[in-house]
């Protein structure tokens, strides 16, 4: 898929959303749990009523690989499920994979060839070597780890370096040089929306995927304000406040209500900052 | 296991050589590909033959993933064929993750609960969040990046911050405090091997996960001068060198030969550096 073809659906749909599947089989409605997949199911039932006003689904490998080999089946399941029934979502495999140049290709191939996913999450600590790799396909994307929403993201990230720059700008600079606006994504976490301000004179054109908003507290009018393009360049994410809106039988219902109520937020900001 | 348990593995072998499983079905020999499992069986073909000159292996996830759920179930059963065999080994998961809080919860009760390693690789990146869930269970260990083989490593772990530390050199500093010694070691690659000097002075009691010997070009002798400590303090990985000596079916006698060179250079290293 290419930046303007995302831009398309975002268009389409009114709608910048991407919900994070982040399905922790202690969380799910306990009636599930009488299914062969619980998790496989549980996240057909979540993508039927969420595709209408999300524009991508963001599987993390985590909360599968917890449930070991049959976890793996469970996200694999998912992504061919989204494939064969909303075939426009783009779908990224949050795994922060990252490693040097022939191991990073092995990645590439376990979620571009054994999964069809559209991008994979990466750390950029190891440099481009990791990262490389996953631009040999195209029209599947690389989503490079830039300034995260987590409370120790200031650690390393916004360290400053001999220069001026911090850690994260930096890693942002070099990077944009190693792929193009249709292979690579950042992410940005929505708890750091005005330093996406800052980002912004950095990278312009590109994609930015936004975790934080909702139950980690970020403001999606903030993230919009600072961090939208003229076109769009968002990708906000939304895990928790719609999966799991309710853990009781209308848990479906909720999450839909949940997520039309941020495309309704997300209209009104592509109309206000986008003229959409 | 404890660091001194490992250090009386090293005694007992003479060896501080940990196998990398980096088991690529393309580069295994063809007889093994009309097995169910030929990953698996390859695995356990050379953890036989091998054993007597290790004291730890270390799957590489990538090499895993790239076979889907086939590709987990093997990764899943080579784990669990060292446990039963041969339970003095530590056993290390090449996995690289990293990822907020709760999400590296869930990576961590992967890796240590669904399948029991003692040991994950871990991405400094995002900071402690994304490590100290791993320390949340006894006797297991994470093992950080520090400053890798790879000739990208110089992008960002090498940068110069404000105060003079490189960011690697940070990294150590800081990660250093979260943990100790029996659950925290550090990768340093071989090819690196004069820095580890500088390394020792920062964190003279770590142990160290040593990759690039063999392949990658990395010395031996040179990382044992540079990184050995009273207590030896390195685990030095080859992979590439020791499991694919020969593609024909002497695979594991020629693995075995390689193996034991190895050990062999080690228990002169062990007597000469560390007067065991």
């Amino acid at each position: 898929m290419t930046a303007n073809q995302i831009f398309e659906q975002i268009k389409a749909k009114k709608s910048f959303l991407c919900v994070g599947l982040d399905t922790d089989i202690k969380k799910i409605p306990k009636h599930f749990l009488q299914c062969e997949d619980p998790i496989f199911e549980f996240n057909s039932a979540i993508i039927d009523v969420t595709a209408p006003y999300t524009v991508a689904y963001k599987p993390n490998l985590a909360f599968y690989e917890e449930q070991g080999v049959l976890g793996w089946h469970s996200f694999v399941r998912t992504v061919q499920y989204i494939r064969a029934n909303y075939p426009e979502q783009f779908i990224i495999a949050d795994a922060k994979r990252g490693d040097i140049g022939n191991t990073s290709a092995m990645y590439a191939r376990a979620f571009f060839e054994q999964c069809d996913v559209d991008a994979v999450t990466l750390a950029p600590y190891m440099g481009s070597d990791t990262v490389k790799p996953f631009f040999d396909y195209a029209g599947k994307w690389g989503v490079i780890l830039a300034l995260t929403s987590n409370p120790s993201a200031a650690e390393f990230e916004m360290l400053t370096l001999e220069g001026g720059d911090k850690v994260y700008e930096r890693v942002i600079k070099t990077s944009a040089e190693w792929g193009s606006i249709d292979n690579t994504m950042y992410v940005v976490g929505a708890t750091k929306a005005q330093m996406l301000e800052g980002i912004r004179e950095l990278i312009p054109d590109h994609f930015l995927l936004v975790p934080g908003v909702g139950a980690q507290g970020g403001s999606l009018s903030q993230v919009a304000k600072y961090g939208m393009n003229s076109r769009c360049g968002l990708l906000v994410n939304s895990s928790r406040a719609i999966i799991y809106a309710s853990s009781a039988e209308d848990f479906a219902e909720k999450a839909a209500h949940e997520a039309a109520l941020v495309q309704s937020e997300m209209a009104e900001l592509l109309k206000t900052l986008c003229q959409l």
